[in-house]
């Protein structure tokens, strides 16, 4: 007999959590469609070759491969080490992220596409990692992104989605902006171009770490003291437009990437509706860096201004995604939502609605066989009325039906028998107060509607 | 330079496809929360030890492994064959049918769980089969299930499920029924209790090979002439409830499970709803096997009457799946959807609504910068009205934005100029007919909102 188990770092959703993850789906999907986004799906299997390499050393690792069915045993015998071994025996893998799949996707459908193309996906992804709290191995990611168009309306139409979804969900959310010709002009101005890279991964951890422990970092890669001082003047440059162009310019002696950067972010800030103090806040954040190798423009992050979480979502503008797979120019620009950690914060701060708890409304009471035909009758006009209805199957105790109801958490009991038919009425318990009354039977629908209207106590 | 491709046996979904599958699942999903069933969902990947064994030897060689991360070397080396190198270098492996995984959440999710237990679940499955037309290697299962009840009121209800589904979906299907304990006597009546798992798998077959075929495999495997003639007089059986439960009793010489039989199948029909003739009808069909040896009592499969094509769905009765992972005398009884073959059927024949064709609803064009500020303020309160909006991105000819909009289908396009906007009125392009009006400002909402409910044309 096998204990039965899950693999490390995996969940099962029980039906309440499937509900409210369902609920923060859709109301990341009507966004998506408001604003004109278009869905895509692709499968959890890739060929390993289209992942490799996309995801730097470590993600090379942590990439789930599929083994190859059939005959293996002469391949493994040709394996030198671990790692050719695992590359001969698996030629598909899982996919680690939803960029790469649809950066292959607009390859392969780069005929049949309309662009400026604006998508979103929804689903999940496989990470290798070691699990720990909040990480697991799957996991859904949740992007839109719009190709083919290096309009600046297209971060403005990005921030303004962030905005509405995190509206939607009533969370208060800090939106971050930074560009990375920021970060271009300060390796330059520190000296070398080539430096963005270690600068960049840096700069990343400084959420984590502190400014103290990046300037260690780069003292330890090499970097000379002028160069990590000039970073460090970057990292406290100010933060409100008014300041922080005029400072930012300055400090990277009016290098063209950062005239560039400025006149992006300028136009993105003028454009955000100003209308709604609702709205999450956007500022600019110099110490913003993002890991990811391939953003060439502005990026973005979002934050929880009510719980002390790591961000709720990322993105930013890429010149040359697809270009891994032969198609040159096409810029982008994108941004994903985290929806584990959005599930979360609306967890510990009681933010779902209540109909997310809420399955059955109506049970009828199985207590007299001779008028199951009738009340099976009654069910499939509720059912089809939209009220989500059962009926007990087994010949049990009442007492037991009733517990099992209160257990589900369904609202109401409905008892028929025969001396019910015969006055043409219905028993009604309403399990949230502990009450009963009788109903005429051609009234049932219409007082089950109105007390599911009232406000639950 | 890769050339991207998919592996074999998956499919990329572009969004009209999406939007369908959606509109499947979707439609499913509300007549199983109708009925009072919950979601859970389980993990992609799953221990293999969960998997093995579960679905005969030819299931196991078509399981998708996982290759276990780290140093694998030393393990290769210590196997014998292709099989057990394939079990030592993975754990874990990919999902291949949700009953299993279901089971496994019934066994550790026990105390929680309030039963008689009605779950769904719509996720995807894979397997290594060779793909062919209509046969993938990641595809999607839909199920739902009552467990921990005897109650033949569950198979009604499930029946009730299948009608109500494919009466929204407007197909016409016919529902095939039959009990494993008629073919259990018929086993018996022959001679051997054992050879039940035979002569199913060989009746399994009849729909693609005929009874001839069936009748010579039958005795290829050695059995009795007696037998196979009793076998085919059980085939031949008339299938109308009047004379098929006297007939069925009398060829199997009243065989207690065959009484049992008539009596489940006798309360099943005799409790379907008799009042919608459009609903499915519901046929006794002893030619019905199922291949799954875990059914011990009503099978259910769903064929459709418009196009010729495997079954469309199929369930039944069970006894004890929960006793593989050590909790026995859980009975159950679930129905399928086979999705993939619903799609193609309702593909062919045309009936997915118009609703699922349609994305953006209205494009602004780009032809003012100045006015910008504006139009995105107009796009929002269109947006927050539930019409999906874009405005066009780029600084591009009006007639590249007009063809964008044409080749995504888009039915309206708004130009606000500086003249128009002095006017305060915008110019409608309604280019489902290629006409164009001016309409106010004020009135712009409640003009597109009657347009959109004008049926197109």
């Amino acid at each position: 007999m096998i204990k039965p188990a899950l693999p490390k770092g995996t969940r099962d959703f029980a039906p309440e959590a499937v509900r409210k993850r369902r609920y923060l789906f859709q109301t990341i999907q009507q966004c998506f469609e408001a604003f004109g986004f278009e869905p895509i799906e692709t499968p959890a299997m890739e060929n390993l070759s289209t992942l490799l390499g996309k995801y730097g050393e470590e993600g090379d690792k942590l990439i789930f491969r599929i083994l190859n069915n059939g005959d293996i045993l002469p391949l493994a015998q040709r394996a030198r080490d671990s790692r050719e071994l695992a590359n001969l025996l698996a030629e598909k893998a899982l996919r680690y992220d939803l960029t790469i799949p649809f950066a292959r996707f607009v390859v392969m459908n780069q005929h049949q596409l309309v662009f400026p193309f604006r998508r979103y996906q929804i689903q999940p992804v496989w990470r290798a990692d070691r699990p720990q709290k909040g990480r697991y191995r799957e996991f859904y990611q949740c992007d839109a992104d719009i190709v083919g168009s290096r309009s600046l309306f297209n971060e403005v139409e990005l921030i303004g989605l962030y905005q509405e979804v995190f509206s939607r969900l009533q969370l208060r959310v800090r939106i971050r902006i930074n560009h990375r010709k920021w970060l271009l002009a300060l390796a330059e101005t520190c000296g070398n171009a080539a430096w963005l890279t270690p600068i960049t991964t840096a700069i990343d951890k400084i959420d984590k770490v502190g400014v103290e422990q990046v300037e260690s970092e780069l003292r330890e890669k090499g970097f000379p003291t002028e160069a990590i001082t000039l970073i460090r003047g970057y990292l406290e440059l100010p933060n409100t437009p008014a300041e922080a162009f005029p400072a930012v310019l300055q400090l990277l002696r009016h290098h063209p990437a950062a005239t560039d950067a400025v006149q992006d972010v300028e136009f993105i800030l003028k454009h955000l509706s100003q209308n709604e103090p609702e709205r999450a806040t956007v500022q600019i954040d110099f110490t913003l860096a993002r890991g990811l190798d391939y953003y060439t423009g502005t990026i973005l992050e979002v934050n929880s201004e009510e719980v002390a979480m790591g961000s709720l979502g990322g993105g930013g503008r890429y010149d040359n995604l697809t270009g891994l797979f032969g198609l040159p120019d096409v810029p982008g620009v994108g941004i994903s939502f985290g929806v584990d950690r959005i599930f979360d914060v609306m967890e510990s701060l009681h933010r779902f609605p209540a109909t997310t708890h809420r399955s059955t409304q109506m049970l009828w009471l199985r207590i007299d066989d001779m008028l199951m035909p009738q009340i099976l009758e009654y069910v499939r006009q509720f059912r089809n009325q939209g009220i989500s209805t059962e009926v007990y199957p087994d010949a049990a105790k009442i007492d037991k039906q009733l517990k099992y109801a209160d257990r589900k958490g369904i609202p109401f009991a409905i008892l028929l028998g025969s001396r019910e038919y015969a006055a043409q009425v219905i028993g009604l318990k309403d399990l949230r107060h502990g009450t009963q009354e009788q109903v005429p039977l051609s009234q049932v629908m219409q007082v089950i509607r109105q007390k599911l209207q009232e406000p639950e106590r």
